[in-house]
C-alpha cells in the first residue's frame, strides 16, 4: 500500500520549511487547544524551542536541532558577511555545544547537530573550492533530507511493529511518540496508525504522562484526528487496567537507547514496564536508529534531565498543592532491557539478546 | 509519652461536633487553599458531603456516615413528632441504605452505619421504656464515642507500625490516609507522625494521586503543618525513586480489606505495590479493624466506584485534553496480599498469612 492510498493523516508536521526558508514548528505547549506556529528561524528562537518545549519529541528535537545548527550557519554567511572556513568552522562548533545543553537526555540532539556539524567539517576539510556560504547551504539542505527522511523510517519501523501485534488491539502508550515526536508518522503511534491502515481496529488507552500530560494534550489530539477510538486515564490507572484485562500490549517511544536495550524514555515509562512484566503484557519499544547511542554501553550512563519544579506544581496555571511546597521533577526513566519484549525500528524488530541484536542493526 | 506531650499537631480534625449538636466537617474540596466549614448537621447535605468528598478517608467517611444516620434518628424524633418505634426503625432502614450508596468501596462506611442501626434495632426490640427521640439520642452519644475512638485507634496502631520503620526513614505514601481521612492522627500518616515523635526523622515523598489530587491537596498540607520534610512527586514518578534508592519503604492506608488480607484503596495503590516489590521494598498498609469486611474472603469481590470522568479531563478548572474526549475513572483498587509486607492495626502488626493473622485479630 502506497503512501498516497492512506486515508488517515499522517499527523501535522512538528517541523516544517516554508518557502522563504524559515523554519516554523507547532507550538506543542498551546496544543491541543490552539493549533499556533512559532517562527524558528533565529537560533537564539531555536534554542528557546527547544528547551521550552515548543517542540519535543526525541526525533523532533533532532530535526529542529539539525535545522538551527544549519540555519545559524546561513546566518553568519548572508551577504555581506565575510569568514573564513575556519572563523565558521569554529563559530559553528560553539553553536552545537549551545544546541545540544538545551535538553540532555534524548540523543537524538546530539545524533542530528553531530550530523550537521561534521559534514560542515568534512567540506572544510575537503580543501574544496565551496566558500562558507555554500557550505552553509548545503548543510540547510542536509537537515531537510534529515527531516524528509523521517517520515520513511517511521512508516518502515510502524510496518515492522505491526506485525508483533493482535488484529484488534488493545494498547496503553505513555506520552507522545507520534507524528508530533517523531517528525512525521510517528514511533509508537507510528505502530497504531499503520496498524489501522492494515484493517486492524486499534483501541487505545492514553496514559495523561504528568507532569506535562503529553499524553491528555498530544497523543489524544493526534489520535482524534485520525478518528482511532481512544480512553484517557491517569497514570495511577496503568495498573488497574492492566489487572482487569483491559490491554493487549503497551508501546512506547524512546530518547535514548544504549547498547545493551536499556531505554531512557519519558518518565512513567519505566512504572509501566515494570507493570507490563508482572502482568506478562508485552512491552514494546519503537524508535528509529538515531535514538541508540553507540558510545553508552549501559542505561546507568544516560544522563537525566531534571526540569522545573513547576511543572510538577502548578496545572493549567493554578498550584495544586501548599505554598513552598517542595517536589522533584526528573523528565525522564530508565527501563532496563530486561523488561522490554522488542524494538521496532527501521532496519527491523530487536528482540533480546539485545547486545547482539542492536549490535547487528548498528553494523 | 501521653498525648499531652505531643507537640506536633495530630492535624485539625475532619468531623466535629459544637455545643449546638450540629456536625461540622472541614470540606477536604478547598484545601490546602483554605480551610473552611461545612455544615451537614441536616441528612441531605451530609449524603451530598459524602458523594462528593466533602468529607473522603474511609474511617473518616465512617464516622460521617454514623453521624449522619443518628443526626436523621434525632431530626424524625424531635420536638412535636410522633413517631412508633417500628416506624422510626423502618425510616432509619431506608436512610442507612441511602447512606451507604453514596460510596461503594470503603467498608467502613458500611461497618459504621451499620453499628448505628444495629443499636437502634437493639434498644427497639429490648422492649425497653425508651422512646425513639431518646434512642435517637443514644445513637448520637454512640456516633460521638466512635469518633473519639479513633484517635486512640490510630494511635495504637502508629506506634505498632513505628517498630517496622527504621530511625530516618524515606518513605513514599499515596493519595491522604491522615489526620482528615482517618478521623484523626491518621493511619499511614499517623505511623509518621508517631515516628516523628520517637525522635524518628521521618522525610516523605508524596504521590500527587491523580485525579484529585489528595497527595498533593491534603497529605502536602499535613506534613506541612507539622514540619514533616516532604516532596511532592508526580504517580509517574515512583518507579524512578524507587529504582534510585530514594526510598526505604511505602506506606498506605486503606479502604476496604479482604479476609485473605487484598486490600482496596485509592487508585494508584496498586502500582506503588507491583513496584516496590519489584524493587524489594517493603510495603505496608495501615488500617484500623473497622476497614476488615468479614463478609468478603477475597478482593475480588471489593465494588470499584468509577466516577465522573470529569475527575480525570479537567483541573483547577480547565481540560487538560481534546474536546469531547472520553476517559476511564476507577478511583481505587485492589492490591493482593501477595504484595503486601505487613498490615498495621490497632490490636497489633498483621504479618503473612494474612488469613490466619487477620481471622485471629478479629476473632
Amino acid at each position: 500500500m502506497s503512501i498516497q492510498e492512506i486515508d488517515i493523516g499522517s499527523g501535522t508536521m512538528p517541523v516544517s520549511v516554508d518557502d522563504e526558508n524559515r523554519v516554523v514548528l507547532i507550538d506543542q505547549r498551546a496544543l491541543p487547544q490552539s493549533l499556533s506556529y512559532f517562527d524558528a528561524s533565529k537560533f537564539e528562537d531555536m534554542l528557546y524551542a527547544i528547551k521550552h518545549m515548543v517542540v519535543r519529541g526525541a526525533p523532533s528535537i533532532g530535526v529542529a536541532g539539525a535545522f538551527g545548527l544549519a540555519g545559524y550557519a546561513v546566518s553568519i554567511t548572508s551577504e555581506g558577511k565575510s569568514l573564513s572556513r575556519e572563523d565558521f568552522l569554529k563559530q559553528l562548533e560553539k553553536a552545537r555545544i549551545e544546541i545540544q545543553e538545551t535538553r540532555p537526555t534524548a540523543v537524538n540532539l546530539m545524533w542530528e547537530t553531530d550530523g550537521i556539524y561534521n559534514k560542515a567539517r568534512e567540506l572544510v576539510e575537503a580543501e574544496s573550492e565551496l566558500s562558507p556560504g555554500q557550505i552553509a547551504e548545503r548543510l540547510f539542505e542536509s537537515a531537510r533530507q534529515t527531516m524528509d527522511e523521517h517520515v520513511r523510517k517511521n512508516r518502515k519501523l510502524s510496518e515492522y511493529g505491526c506485525d508483533f501485534i493482535p488484529k484488534d488491539p488493545s494498547i496503553l502508550t505513555h506520552c507522545n511518540a507520534g507524528s508530533l515526536a517523531a517528525c512525521g508518522w510517528g514511533t509508537a503511534l507510528g505502530v497504531i496508525r499503520s496498524a489501522k491502515i492494515r484493517g486492524y481496529s486499534p483501541t487505545v488507552f492514553v496514559d495523561e504522562t504528568r507532569p506535562r500530560s503529553q499524553g491528555a494534550r498530544l497523543t489524544m489530539w493526534e489520535l482524534k484526528e485520525d478518528g482511532i477510538p481512544s480512553k484517557l486515564i491517569c497514570d495511577s490507572m496503568a495498573g488497574y487496567v492492566m489487572a482487569n484485562k483491559l490491554i493487549d500490549l503497551v508501546i512506547v517511544g524512546a530518547d535514548r537507547i544504549a547498547m545493551n536495550g536499556d531505554t531512557a524514555n519519558k518518565i512513567g515509562t519505566y512504572n509501566l514496564a515494570v507493570l507490563a512484566k508482572y502482568h506478562d503484557i508485552p512491552f514494546y519499544v519503537a524508535a528509529p536508529l538515531s535514538t541508540f547511542d553507540r558510545n553508552l554501553e549501559e542505561g546507568s550512563g544516560i544522563p537525566i534531565e531534571h526540569r522545573d519544579l513547576d511543572e510538577v506544581i502548578n496545572v493549567n496555571g493554578a498550584s495544586i498543592t501548599v505554598k513552598d511546597a517542595e517536589a522533584f521533577n526528573p523528565a525522564f526513566d530508565v527501563t532496563p532491557a530486561s523488561l522490554i519484549t522488542a524494538i521496532f525500528t527501521e532496519v527491523g524488530v530487536l528482540r533480546p539478546d539485545f547486545k547482539d541484536s542492536i549490535a547487528k542493526a548498528l553494523a
